[in-house]
């Protein structure tokens, strides 16, 4: 190994600079307080001599084992390797990595994730559905989870704009904005009849998304007639489109539950019937995943910054850390809808 | 936290299975030996019990983390999310969970992933190029790195088919196979000019990719005159291609780096050129992605199958555990020809 990677003891750093021995550990600590001109000299120097604090022996000090766990249902779909790829940016910048765990379905069951426990992450990340979440915060104990909650048409807090009454920490996602705008958008263009091309029923953000989408659509003279049954994958929602269509030819949009969903349809609708969108038939898709942008869908979506949504977990993670036992803390973003070229 | 969790100790099941306490050990390790009979019994009885190992103490007994690292430039493409999703999945099957370390670029340097070293992981999966092999190999010491290596065109083993001189744990990919028979197939389609798409000329992978077109091209009668360079992402490739077709209109086929460079280049033709893959351009890619099915695209491409690729992973990680002190071992995989419609 070259001699720039051999570890030097943190006292050296201490006594070159001047500092103490204390003011070095804190440095490679994002949670404890150091002057900003200080922590950057520290971590120049430690750069310099190649010093590298041992983790281990850290985590065994704090009970911090520098480690998020993130779970989900499947990472090879756009969205969620998009989000954790910020994800894993950001945590790495402060000094955490991160543990994937995939569990077999959109339902969460505690046994799925129990095992995670031996590795005892200071944080969790569940991207799910049905949550048992005061189970899951007794098991992980010190650990407390982070839920990304899409918030339902009728939310019941009386100001749903800054509070919310969930027991766990979470990242409220209006939903509503976003698909307000769009059906606006699409009874502006001249459309009567939208059909919905949802995602499994057993999760909660596709029930609220789908109940949002039929009271917008009421609100705005629209009808919502067909419900297509689609379960988040391109693959079946071009099946269930091309069975659709040849029943049900006079739809004039489609609001799907997701942007690979949407992308299905627009196949569909232009190589099994000869469709033109957004001529003959406007499409309207949900997530703004990069794939969007690609000019054969060029998809007019609802969707959230994914920075915005990174640093939103990133501060409940920090802030749970530093607080652990502060009351459940949330932060809210809104949904908003990117006009490209799927409806006018 | 419910009964069913309440963890119960093994004794217990040894006792009511009548086994010793240390096959209920080995039952929870897949590397130690058991009968599978055995195996399937205690499990079962584990399971309901609600027992669970701890790992923690397992990982300090057996001086094993139960963590395998992957390191990647990123995880927001899908050729590395759809890979890292199935290799999630397999190394939990087999009981480990996987920590995802983002490098900020596709070469790779020592102090990137030094730090890596203090979660002590059973074992590292590299998806890099620029290795300096020898380096990560004494940095993690225990852990032995595995590559994932792209052959080249004059790979200079005796018998490239079966032997391999890299001194390093790696999965082979001979690139060959996949890449002739494209050439092929685009000579018999009527090509005769043929654009190099490339990716990052800072990968070896990309450069071996472009050296292999190059010799086929010239062994099946195809000019390759022109060398567009892309960064493996959609958005760079549709650029290039769009500057590049108005001073070269005579191009008659693209063969792109990747699928995603593929995707921007037939939006381009498409879009900015008004020109039909493949009736008057043909385009391949390389990858095999699940969004080469998109029927917006449906490109004919240059791929592996992922599951076996993975299958290769896992065996090099069980042997390399098995066997620490072992010398350098491979898996080899071939590249295919996957014939969809952006050729003929």
């Amino acid at each position: 190994m070259s001699e720039r990677f051999k570890v030097h003891r943190a006292e050296e750093i201490a006594a070159q600079l001047g500092v103490s021995r204390s003011a070095v550990s804190r440095a490679f600590n994002p949670d404890s307080y150091l002057k900003p001109e200080k922590r950057t000299q520290i971590l120049k120097k430690a750069k310099e001599l190649g010093y590298q604090p041992n983790m281990a022996a850290r985590a065994m000090a704090s009970n911090r084992s520098h480690l998020i766990a993130v779970v989900l249902h499947a990472l090879r779909q756009p969205w969620e390797s998009q989000e954790v790829d910020v994800l894993i940016s950001e945590l790495q910048a402060i000094g955490f990595a991160t543990l994937i765990y995939k569990i077999p379905s959109y339902e969460i069951q505690l046994d799925h994730i129990s095992h995670l426990k031996a590795y005892n992450p200071d944080g969790i990340i569940v991207y799910t559905d049905n949550l048992p979440t005061a189970d899951v915060t007794s098991l992980f104990g010190r650990a407390r989870p982070i839920f990304p909650v899409f918030a339902s048409a009728d939310t019941d807090t009386p100001n749903p704009e800054t509070e919310s009454t969930a027991s766990f920490d979470h990242i409220l996602i209006d939903q509503r904005p976003g698909i307000r705008h769009a059906i606006r958008l699409l009874a502006g263009s001249g459309c009567k009849t939208v059909a919905w091309l949802g995602g499994p029923e057993s999760t909660q953000s596709n029930r609220d998304r789908k109940k949002i989408v039929m009271q917008s659509a009421e609100k705005y003279g629209l009808s919502v007639t067909t419900h297509i049954q689609g379960d988040f994958t391109y693959e079946r929602a071009h099946e269930e489109v091309r069975a659709h269509f040849r029943t049900h030819p006079m739809v004039d949009a489609i609001f799907a539950a997701n942007d690979v969903s949407a992308f299905g349809a627009i196949d569909s609708l232009r190589y099994d019937f000869n469709r033109r969108v957004p001529e003959d038939v406007k499409v309207v898709g949900f997530d703004n995943i990069r794939q969007c942008n690609w000019q054969s869908y060029n998809l007019t979506t609802v969707g959230m910054d994914v920075d915005e949504r990174v640093r939103s977990l990133i501060r409940l993670i920090r802030n749970r850390l530093k607080s652990p036992q502060a009351p459940a803390m949330f932060e809210r973003i809104e949904t908003k809808l990117i006009v490209r070229g799927t409806v006018e």
